[in-house]
């Protein structure tokens, strides 16, 4: 039996002829990522992975359901598993932002899932590191927001020569569209010719683009010149004040695919372009106002990071972790009338904090003592008896296989002193 | 718009008027978990929150399929949201122990599901800590085991006198049984009349019990005479070295509910009997083998601890962590023409590691430290302009109120000082 296509078992380690997910992996990323949202101030929370179905139509239309895992519960609820952080967060801050104050900065790593069609290393599960900030409209905040992006990657060991975020605005395009177009019920049509630009044929675009009243080459000319807004050259500026200006460009060739941004949108993506978008966000004014029925104006804005493609950004550059440090110390048992002494010590290493262990049934000294070294162990530690019967403690440091004997009260010293 | 009824939101911090649970103390009680197996050379694994409905079926029959939350995936596959982690791990384990050492030691932290009948504190989702042994059929893993339990939760303040895990063998109601009944088709019948005892009618349970060739008060004798077995009291012994003997009892009142325990079982409880079980667990020797169609023989044995129960004992002995820390220090900024120097300030504090925040938009100076103090920030900084333009930083110590004026570079000394 195996897991459903699409989805991740996690083995501690990954395993050779076997993905490189793993556990560990998983962990790193996430320490990573909730370190830098400590250092910028930023809060987790969480909301359930099971939500009402309504709560996503309500934000993204029906025609997200056929990529969602959607059903009806046992109390004829329709339900479905998040395909986002987004709406859950809004519906979140809309119920209590009063109780904060602003800017409130909040970030979570959910897991997200999309019923989506199987093709390789397309995944129906990731787990995503969301950030976002209410109630602060000017673009020092987008600035904040861009700098906690380009710092959760440089925790991770990727540099400027890794990855750049491409910054652009809704609002310009939204500009550039009203200039050339009245009818603003295509505003979004627009919006989606422009993310799909790269990826549709150029006449299917250039001839969707002149029904709305600009051309193929319009758009391009506005996305070459890739002249900075004011709020962009403020986020800019910003960014450069804390000497991360080489981390990020214009790029007007962004425009985020969703309906909801309504001010400066980003996306990561590594500098060699061999992976899809490591990052993405943007500034979305009106969302509270809309899922709380608007009960609520706040403005905000965010980001999500997936696990998967920067999992493999950090694979290819060598950056994923090493084998997890064996134990600090592996104590050896041997003679069954030291088998209480030896499991005292046990017990007195690990309540110091060390990671310690033993063999838990009766295994041969010399393979216990292979087992020490298979374990990546620090340490042996047996407990000896002298002849008059006086408890002694074995140390032998397995890097330099230099031994102690020391009484069993100083093991803890002895260790702390190398 | 509201969570589904029984799944739980996770701000930040509790609110006034809300239920106890917070992101806060989710992340207290997972670090706890976190780093007492990690002293116990426990390693992580985790796997999908989707699996076939099959893999629950398969351990625990069909009746399962009422409490569960399934449903045919838009592929046609019959899936359901995990309600416990021991097939999914017996899953793993069957497929990979090869490429693993004995004994396997494995944590996780799933969030499982249940559709239950909705009643004031039962929660259709919770968070379990599991731990598991695989590959050593001797009583040392069992006693590893129930103090690796006893540790995580004196992890989180709770003492000898708060809890205590009771002890029982589901080998010796074995031998119980089969003396008294040659049927061995009706074991698990008996084990669920004995794990029934306290909350059945004593007429019901007794009749049920002749029937199988016992009776209540025979079953309360065994109950009450409490003898252990050899396999008992080696785990007894064992925990006895470690200084551990204070948190458990023998009670053969405990069984556990399902079938395919086979040696050793316990449960956690608090001494006040205020609440349900905290943890449960045992020996499990044929699991691997059933869910690996005979593949694999492997004995294992393992515990689950959820998060509801134990969040509501440790609210109970006032064990939650306090407030949240507020970020070590809050940058004012003032005049325009010093941002860009606040800015780089902000970013040299944040690398090398401190929790900072500064106001993200425009604030009047008098409102910008009152934020600092309502944060709970310890130091403020401010970046300041001596008569010939050179840059210096004002720090104040919010504690003390004692300040100091450094240079730029000598800040992060100065904050490393005190």
């Amino acid at each position: 039996m195996q897991a459903l296509p699409g989805f991740r078992d996690f083995l501690p380690e990954p395993l050779p002829h076997r993905d490189a997910w793993s556990a560990d992996v998983r962990r790193h990323i996430f320490n990573a990522w909730r370190d830098t949202a400590r250092r910028y101030g930023f809060r987790e929370y969480d909301g359930p992975p099971l939500e009402p179905l309504e709560l996503f139509t309500l934000k993204s239309g029906e025609e997200i359901v056929q990529q969602l895992f959607n059903f009806e519960d046992k109390g004829g609820r329709a339900v479905a598993l998040r395909p986002e952080m987004t709406p859950t967060l809004a519906r979140l801050v809309a119920g209590v932002e009063r109780h904060y104050r602003k800017p409130i900065r909040w970030f979570a790593i959910p897991q997200l899932f999309r019923y989506e069609k199987q093709q390789k290393g397309r995944l129906r599960e990731h787990f995503q590191f969301n950030a976002d900030i209410f109630g602060e409209p000017g673009p020092g905040a987008d600035a904040e927001l861009v700098a906690l992006l380009i710092d959760s990657l440089r925790a991770l060991g990727l540099t400027r020569e890794d990855f750049v975020i491409r910054l652009s605005s809704r609002r310009a395009w939204q500009d550039f569209f009203r200039a050339r177009c009245q009818d603003s019920s295509r505003e979004y049509a627009f919006y989606q010719a422009v993310d799909k630009l790269e990826r549709e044929k150029p006449e299917t675009t250039d001839s969707l683009l002149r029904d709305l009243g600009s051309s193929l080459a319009d758009v391009r000319a506005f996305i070459e010149a890739g002249q900075p807004t004011g709020e962009l050259q403020a986020i800019l500026d910003n960014l450069a004040a804390r000497g991360l200006a080489d981390f990020v460009k214009i790029d007007y060739g962004v425009i985020r695919g969703l309906a909801y941004y309504t001010g400066a949108v980003f996306e990561a993506f590594d500098r060699k372009g061999e992976f899809r978008a490591i990052a993405g966000g943007g500034r979305y004014d009106q969302l509270v106002k809309l899922v709380s029925g608007g009960k609520v104006d706040l403005p905000g804005l965010g980001f999500g990071m997936g696990d998967v493609v920067l999992a493999e950004l950090l694979k290819a550059r060598g950056l994923l972790p090493g084998v997890v440090p064996g134990p600090d110390v592996f104590v050896l048992f041997e003679s069954p009338e030291l088998t209480a002494d030896s499991l005292r010590l046990v017990q007195q290493l690990r309540e110091a904090g060390r990671a310690v262990e033993y063999p838990l049934g009766p295994l041969k000294g010399d393979k216990q003592f292979k087992r020490a070294l298979e374990l990546g162990a620090r340490w042996t530690a047996r407990v000896e008896s002298d002849p008059q019967g006086v408890r002694q403690v074995r140390l032998k440091n397995l890097s330099t296989r230099a031994e102690q004997v020391v009484g069993p009260d100083a093991v803890l010293q002895q260790l702390a002193g190398e």
